[in-house]
């Protein structure tokens, strides 16, 4: 295998604002041969989340930053080419943080072999991937739902955001999402089954809360923060839950995050704000996986991926419909064309 | 009893900014006779609270707004002049929300009976009164304090903090106070035996938080708000807890409140802030006070009072003061000279 020639999207530089071309470089390099324990994987997919843009920064986060010069970090999910770990084979499936890179030669330990009779790859980057199991422990731990309440998602059309909306209907909740445009808000409703959707670019959020949510919020899942956080806020019930997941209008702020004028309505409502990382629930995964994998077999849950064509060259373009709104569902580029048969 | 004079403040405008005189009359009238199991409390305290800037508002809370033309809401301490009510007989002292009046006619059933044997009238309107309770309830319940953390107090020399900080001292834990000017930062250190006090009006509060808490923030009790807030965010500890008790710094805020712009650290660091409101929690309040006047007596709990004079007229100047920085300790005001024996 030492004859295969690998290409790496390297961070260059610190974006200011949304990340543009000039922040990385797209290099060059032989596939070296796998150690003992190491396996060679080459990218399928590769997974663009929000979050990524936190890593290219080197403010303190759960997570250290990207450094300089190092191949740019992400959530592949990918083919086994060459293996000398035990529990791995060439043919597997695989999904694991193993970059922005064409080959990855890795310790095997830290991949997870996927099982695409059961889902088709791209779902494991999805529903049953990394935002598949932010929704189900952001709402159901931290956001504590209980049947019957009311339960606002912002950035429903998102990964993250398509499966907590079915997850609080699938659990007897009055389900409102907020998405940007039309499609996004037709396409939760009409597919996704939430009980209705708020267009934030075409309509008065705060007051379209009031108006769906008579009863106030229990639960707000909060992928965006901002004004919608704020117009949330204002709407919350007594005892009301706030799941910080993501604060996606305020990840490429210049002049600083805009924090929540609202949040005193924490104090008069007894209500709580929580942020989590999905990590942290990693000895759940499995329960959190078979209960999904169920629900989607039964029809009750549906994944959506939007994958996007262009390879590592393209990254930065796409990266940045996350932030303009540019997608439906999971966000995934596609690194090679070598799907499972 | 029918010949007594009642003088009674009433609320006369909604306060823009911080009260003034002319938001307040001041009105003479006869007191009426008491109806079965009503009772007759002369004022002889007031508790001067920050909360009674929110009850001046029209905006939704906990409680209803104090209508235009109503006696300004306050708690009370008072004796008992003419009773109607089998569990009250004249010479009792009592507290409840008899409002700033002079006289008040209410349902018995509403006036709590203190023993002035156990501690001074003063007293239980601070340190054994909602200032206490509130200190108590924030603190172990809502902030789920544990022995050893560290945990940071904002208005370190105000009612609700200098007990607050006491009872972390008591629980095992490192306390770092907040206050305005070097006599308040020595008066919880000395007095109250806080680990250590920073002034805010002279120090760069974000960087001593990080000299004095170099584990950082496992419970920061907020009592004020703004920039404060800010700092205790940025220094917060993973799994960091945020009571929200008051934001005294936005109460009078003419311009919108100021959001905390380092929300997102609850998100990284696995964090919750929470508000609260104390007569949540009614039902233990006798268990909080039990153990409080436990160790007020073995002396590991002291009560500050600060009280003003000047009685009803000077309400608005004393009140100022609770934002202007200018007491220390529970800030009570005398209405009548007429403490027990």
């Amino acid at each position: 295998m030492s004859d295969l020639t690998n290409r790496q999207l390297k961070l260059a530089a610190r974006p200011v604002g949304l990340p543009k071309p000039s922040d990385f470089t797209l290099e060059t390099a032989p596939v070296r041969a796998p150690g003992e324990g190491e396996v060679v994987v080459k990218a399928i997919y590769a997974s663009l989340d929000p979050a990524m843009r936190g890593w290219m920064s080197d403010a303190r986060s759960y997570l250290p930053p990207v450094g300089l010069g190092e191949v740019m970090r992400a959530l592949v999910a990918g083919r086994v080419v060459e293996s000398r770990h035990p529990a791995l084979k060439p043919g597997d499936y695989v999904t694991g943080s193993t970059g922005l890179q064409e080959y990855a030669v890795v310790d095997g330990a830290q991949l997870t072999k996927v099982d695409v009779r059961a889902a088709p790859l791209a779902k494991h980057m999805g529903v049953l991937g990394m935002p598949g199991l932010t929704a189900y422990f952001g709402l159901l731990d931290v956001g504590a739902l209980k049947e019957g309440e009311t339960v606002v998602i912002s950035g429903a059309a998102g990964a993250v955001g398509t499966v907590a909306g079915q997850i609080a209907k699938i659990m007897g909740c009055r389900v409102v999402g907020i998405a940007g445009g039309p499609d996004k808000c037709r396409f939760v409703v009409d597919e996704l089954g939430f009980d209705a959707c708020i267009d934030y670019r075409a309509e008065d959020v705060h007051k379209r809360l009031r108006e769906l949510c008579p009863g106030r919020i229990d639960v707000y899942f909060d992928n965006v923060g901002g004004d919608i956080l704020d117009a949330a806020l204002a709407n919350l019930n007594r005892n009301g839950r706030v799941v910080l997941c993501g604060a996606i209008s305020q990840y490429n702020a210049t002049e600083g995050v805009k924090g929540p004028k609202n949040y005193l309505s924490l104090l008069v409502n007894r209500g709580r704000m929580q942020g989590f990382i999905v990590f942290d629930f990693m000895a759940r995964y499995p329960e959190a996986i078979t209960r999904m994998a169920g629900w989607l077999e039964e029809g009750r849950l549906k994944g959506r991926e939007d994958i996007a064509e262009g390879g590592l060259e393209a990254y930065c373009d796409v990266f940045a419909r996350l932030f303009s709104g540019g997608n439906t569902g999971k966000l995934i580029l596609r690194i090679a064309d070598d799907e499972p048969a």
